[in-house]
């Protein structure tokens, strides 16, 4: 048995699935995604680039805004409400990180619940807790599917998660416990953090810290999820020490290649789920 | 030194306080929650009296908008949203069972986010989930204030939840993970629910289940809170054998006097908040 998660195969099948979805729309007119960047982050635009990419190849519009790194929050606001009540766009996402004179809040507030693709509101997060969602924080959602394909049970189970990010381990987690999960979240201030790991059934990291997790972590039959993208040394990395905990556990996702393509595709189901509500 | 956490003793003060703050409005208006009850349930008949008591005691002006049980969902969207607009209002709460012909989650979704006292509208869930909030589900704020009361430590301390409610277990959850605890959900699923409780810092049981935990569940460092409000052969009672776990742990609430008292009380400041977000 592939104890790998192959999670860029997956993302494939999924890109090919939607493809397809949106080529059935025939005349109708096809979803939109508008990405806003301010300024001109490395990082940001090399990541806009693959989401502008992933847009073409699944037949979603894809359109950067891009605005000076001195933008005004006014006028910044004041753009998104013009996105906002366009109808010809779907989802709407803020690249961040956002220039320090930028209140992050109240941009990604403003975003309409209607076209959030980030599933970063507060709306959306508030329905994600409550099970009544069918848009979510795009890197949580790739997570869950990933167990769903490779038929990991959840009721019942052990999931530990360590980190408690907005974005990927506070909606995680909820989400999991509406699946009937047993779910304990760390940080940074958990005692004992290897043994609470020992015992998971799953265990997903997100803590952005090259090599935590470590043989002494895991068990035969756990399942690991690497959601770390880190630099460590010039290269890519996830939290996890790949080699030893390969040999230990049941599945693990590798990076490159585990969650990181799950996230992208996601964004764009979302923006197609968006677009649906729209259109229905 | 005393082990029982007396609700009843802290909510009162809470009151006092409150009560001052209120007074000293001066020619201000006073602060009004208005409760919609549905039909004539008898718990529920219990329940508004005592908010409504709760409310004339500090000087909040209460108000019950009682609604025929065969209301349509149409009349009673209309209603809320004529309540919504009603400039003199600060709270709102629809006070639950609902009949089974309305669909709750649109009843109480229509409630204006800056008017949900009962802090049960997605998007105030949403920002208690992104630590933005100042408005709480009552219960989870009532037992965070209980604790923060007894000076009980969070940061890094294992907290185990059980049961998970979208009014009790999940947003509690989120907002101890937001204090930096460790925050372990359990449902009727978990396996070993036993052991996991036993080596708990903190152990909150919002099952609603009488007689669930017991000696078997608890250490001698362990602070309990039990938000159980069961009643069983005729006697109200929470989730807690309460004579054998107080001789095992550090801290306890009692059933009745512990957490209950503490629910109205926050929802009380939940409404003030919500006034004076209105009337800065």
């Amino acid at each position: 048995m592939n104890k790998i998660i192959d999670g860029k195969y997956y993302a494939q099948e999924l890109n090919t699935s939607l493809k397809n979805s949106i080529e059935q729309l025939n005349k109708k007119r096809r979803p939109k995604l508008v990405i806003i960047q301010i300024g001109n982050n490395f990082a940001s635009n090399k990541y806009i680039k693959n989401k502008l990419k992933a847009c073409e190849n699944v037949g979603i519009i894809g359109e950067l805004k891009k605005y000076s790194e001195d933008i005004k929050q006014s006028e910044l606001v004041k753009q998104i409400e013009i996105l906002n009540s366009d109808l010809t766009i779907d989802g709407i996402i803020v690249q961040l990180p956002l220039p320090s004179h930028i209140n992050e809040k109240e941009i990604t507030d403003i975003v309409s619940p209607s076209k959030d693709a980030d599933g970063f509101s507060p709306i959306t997060l508030g329905n994600v807790m409550l099970n009544k969602s069918n848009i979510y924080p795009a890197t949580p959602f790739g997570i869950v599917k990933l167990l769903d394909w490779k038929k990991i049970n959840l009721i019942g189970e052990n999931v530990v998660i360590i980190g408690r990010s907005n974005i990927v381990g506070k909606p995680l987690a909820n989400m999991l416990i509406n699946r009937s999960a047993t779910v304990t979240i760390c940080n940074t201030k958990t005692k004992n953090l290897k043994d609470i790991c020992k015992k998971a059934d799953i265990l997903i990291s997100a803590a952005g810290s090259p090599n935590l997790v470590t043989k002494d972590f895991v068990n035969n039959n756990m399942t690991v999820i690497d959601v770390g993208a880190n630099f460590k040394d010039g290269k890519y990395c996830g939290d996890v020490k790949f080699e030893e905990v390969l040999k230990i556990v049941k599945y693990i996702t590798p990076v490159p290649g585990g969650v990181g393509p799950m996230t992208i595709a996601c964004l764009l189901e979302n923006t197609f789920n968006l677009y649906k509500q729209k259109e229905n």
